[in-house]
C-alpha cells in the first residue's frame, strides 16, 4: 500500500493534512531539508529529529555514485544506512543530471552523463532511476523527469514535456514490477513506497495544464511541479504554481520541488502546496545568510561583532538560547567548521518552526497575517543587500 | 586567589587530585581538548559538556588576531563570548609563533611576527602575551616561553633557556601587577587567573632540571614541561618528562603541553603528570582517523563500507550509539561536513573517557592493567598502517 494523504482543515486553497507513510506520518503542508549525499550537511541526525524535521531528502544522482545504491540496498535502505527513523524522499536523479549541462546527453532512452566526481560515462533511464531508488528506499520516489531549461520556447518545452510522460509511463511500469524488492520490505509487510509524478511544460500554463492532466491518468498517489527554480523571475513560478494546481487532484499530496524562500514557502502552502524542498536554508547557511523573524542576516557583517544578542530573539532554537551574534560572526568570517553547523541549525529551526507556523495558521484561519509578516520582514531583508544565493 | 590543587589518591608517582579554578572544578588527570579559534573544532559546547570535557584550550595567537582580545575583553572574556561556562586555559602565543618559522624574529624583547591571515606585523612580549591573556580570561594562562627547536644543541638550548627564564620573570612582574584586570573580576570576587611557568631546555638533563628549578623559585601555583612534541622521537619526550617532574613541586599541578596518542597520555599520567592537551584526536578526526579500543582505525579504508558495527564497540558515545562504520566510511569519503563533527564527537570521548578511566585506575590501583591494554591495541594499530599526523 502506497501513502494514505487526509485533509484535516483548509483555509480557501490552502490545507492543512497529513500523509502516513511507511516510516512515519508527516504533516503537511511540510518543508523537507535537503540531504544530498545522505547527510543534511553538517547536522547530526538526533539534532535534525529534535528540530521536528519529519522528512529529509536524499539525491539520486549523488547515492547512485557514491556510496553507490548497491551497497545501500545491501545496508537495508537509506533509513538504516544514515540511521534515520523518520520519512524520506528521493528525487530521481533528472534535475542533477539536467544540472551537469556540458557533461550530459538527452536521448529517447535516457541520459548519458559524465560524473562530476571522476569523470565516469553513466546512463541513467526511467527504469535504471526508479531500480536505484528502490534500493534506496525512501518512501516516496519520484518518475525520472526531462527537467526544462530555462527560457525554453513552446516548441521544445512541448517536446521536452512529450519526453517526461513517456519517462513518467515507463518509470510506474517499473516500478509495479519491482516495488516488493525495497530492501525493507519484510519490515513492514503491506507497505510500498509512493511514485510521484512530476508535472513540466516549461511556462506555458497551457502545456501545465496538459501535462498534469496526462499525468493524472497514470493514477499515482502523489504530484510535483518541476521545472521550477531554473532561473526563471519569481512572478513565473508563483504564476505556473497557480495554474497548475487546479489541474491537480485535491485529494492527493501536492509537491513543489527546489522552493523556496520564506515568504515563498508560506505563500505557496496558502496556494494549497503540501510540499516543498530548497538546499537554501542549509546552503545559505554556509555562506552565513541567516533567517530570522527580523528579516535575513548576513552574518559576517561587521555590525554584528559585538552583538550579543541571539540569531534570531524569537527563536528557541538550541543556537539562539546559548550563542549570540557575535560569535555566530567570528565562527563564520574565521571559517570554523562549527559556523556550518550552528548556522545551519538555526536556519533550519527558522524553516520548520515557520512551517509548523503555517500548519497551524490553516487551522485556525490566520495565514494571511503570518504571510504579511513574513513578507514585511523580506522587504526590510531585501534593502540589507544580502547575498542572494 | 588563584587555583587550589588537591591530592586525592596515588598510585606511585602518578596522582588523582582536583583544582578548584574561577569557572569550575577540575579533576585530573585531564585532558584538555584544543579550541584554537575559540571553537573545539566541529563542536558545539552544549556536546563538549556531554563528553565530559572539564577544561579546553584557547590559542592566544589566533585570538589575538581574530577576533582580537580587545574585542573579547569587551564581550566580558572568552567564557561568556564562545558560551563556555566551565574552564579554560590559554597558551602564550610562544608555540604558535615558533610555529611561524619563516615569520618570525627573536629578540632578547620578544617575538616580531607575521600575521598567517595577512602578512601584517607584529611584537609580542611577556608583557603583552600576558596583557592579552588576561583580556581574554581563562582560568589558567601561561608565562610567554621560547619553545626550543629539535634538535639544538646545548649551548643553544641553554641560550633559549635563558630567554625563557627572563621572559617568566617579567610575565610575573605584569601579571601580579594587572592580574585584576580581568574582564570577570566583579563576577568572581576574589579570584583570580593562575599563572603556570613553562620549564624549557630542550632534550637535556641538565637545563631541564635547571630550568625547573630556576622557574619553582618563582613560586607559581602550576608548572608545564614545554619544547616537548616538536619532531623528537617519542623515548626522548618521555625521558624529559621522566627526567624534569621530580623537580617540580609535588603539591602543584604538572601540565605537560602538546601530548599526545592514547597510550602516551596513559602513561604520563602513570608518572605524575596532571594535565595534557593535544590537536591529534579533534585533527586526526578530519583526516578520518579515529581511535577506538581496538586500536587506530582510518575510517576512509574500503574494508569499512558494509561494516554496520560502531566505530568502538566498548565505546557509549552518541556517535557509536547511533552511526555504523559504514556510515562514517560514506562521510568520511564524501568529504561531508557532518564527517568533522561525528569523528571528532567519537575521538574526545574515547580520549575523555580514556582519562577518565586512568583517574579511576590510580583511585583503585588497577593503572598497570589499564596503560597494557592501551599500549596492545596501539601496537596492533602500528601494524595497521594508519595515517600518522
Amino acid at each position: 500500500m502506497p501513502l494514505t494523504y487526509t485533509i484535516d482543515a483548509e483555509f480557501g486553497p490552502a490545507r492543512r493534512g497529513h500523509m502516513q507513510l511507511p516510516h512515519a506520518v508527516v504533516e503537511t503542508p511540510v518543508f523537507m531539508p535537503v540531504g544530498t549525499a545522505g547527510s543534511v550537511k553538517a547536522v547530526p541526525q538526533d539534532v535534525l529529529e529534535s528540530l521536528g524535521a519529519q522528512i529529509i531528502l536524499g539525491n539520486t544522482y549523488h547515492l547512485y555514485l557514491r556510496p553507490g545504491h548497491e551497497l545501500i540496498r545491501r545496508m537495508r535502505g537509506l533509513h538504516r544506512f544514515i540511521s534515520w527513523p523518520r520519512a524520506m524522499l528521493t528525487d530521481s536523479g533528472g534535475f542533477q543530471v539536467f544540472s551537469l549541462n556540458e557533461l550530459r546527453k538527452v536521448t529517447a532512452d535516457g541520459v548519458e552523463f559524465r560524473s562530476h566526481l571522476d569523470g565516469s560515462s553513466h546512463l541513467f533511464t526511467p527504469e535504471r532511476s526508479v531500480e536505484i531508488q528502490i534500493a534506496l528506499g525512501a518512501d516516496i520516489v519520484m518518475v525520472f523527469d526531462e527537467c526544462t531549461e530555462y527560457p525554453a520556447d513552446h516548441g521544445r518545452a512541448r517536446k521536452s514535456l512529450e519526453i517526461t510522460l513517456a519517462w513518467a509511463v515507463r518509470s510506474k511500469a517499473y516500478f509495479d514490477a519491482h516495488k516488493h524488492e525495497v530492501p525493507w520490505a519484510a519490515d513492514l509487510p503491506g507497505r510500498t513506497q509512493s511514485l510521484f509524478g512530476i508535472v513540466q511544460g516549461g511556462m506555458y500554463a497551457d502545456l501545465r495544464r496538459e501535462s498534469a492532466e496526462r499525468l493524472v491518468e497514470l493514477d499515482l498517489p502523489g504530484y510535483a511541479i518541476g521545472g521550477l527554480s531554473v532561473g526563471e523571475p519569481r512572478h513565473l513560478t508563483r504564476e505556473v504554481i497557480e495554474s497548475t494546481l487546479p489541474h491537480l487532484p485535491k485529494a492527493k499530496p501536492r509537491y513543489v520541488m527546489g522552493v523556496g524562500y520564506p515568504e515563498e514557502i508560506v505563500e505557496y502552502a496558502g496556494m494549497g502546496v503540501d510540499m516543498m524542498d530548497c538546499v537554501l536554508p542549509t546552503r545559505a547557511a554556509r555562506h552565513g545568510l541567516l533567517f530570522t523573524s527580523e528579516g535575513r542576516l548576513n552574518i559576517r557583517n561587521r555590525r554584528f561583532a559585538e552583538d550579543q544578542g541571539p540569531a534570531d530573539p524569537e527563536c528557541g532554537c538550541m543556537v539562539c538560547r546559548r550563542y549570540t551574534r557575535a560569535y555566530l560572526r567570528h565562527l563564520t568570517a574565521a571559517q570554523e567548521p562549527l559556523s556550518m553547523v550552528l548556522n545551519t541549525i538555526h536556519n533550519l529551526a527558522y524553516y520548520l518552526d515557520l512551517m509548523k507556523a503555517v500548519r497551524d495558521a490553516i487551522a485556525i484561519g490566520t495565514l494571511p497575517s503570518l504571510l504579511a509578516r513574513v513578507r514585511a520582514v523580506s522587504r526590510e531583508a531585501a534593502g540589507d543587500n544580502t547575498t542572494v544565493l
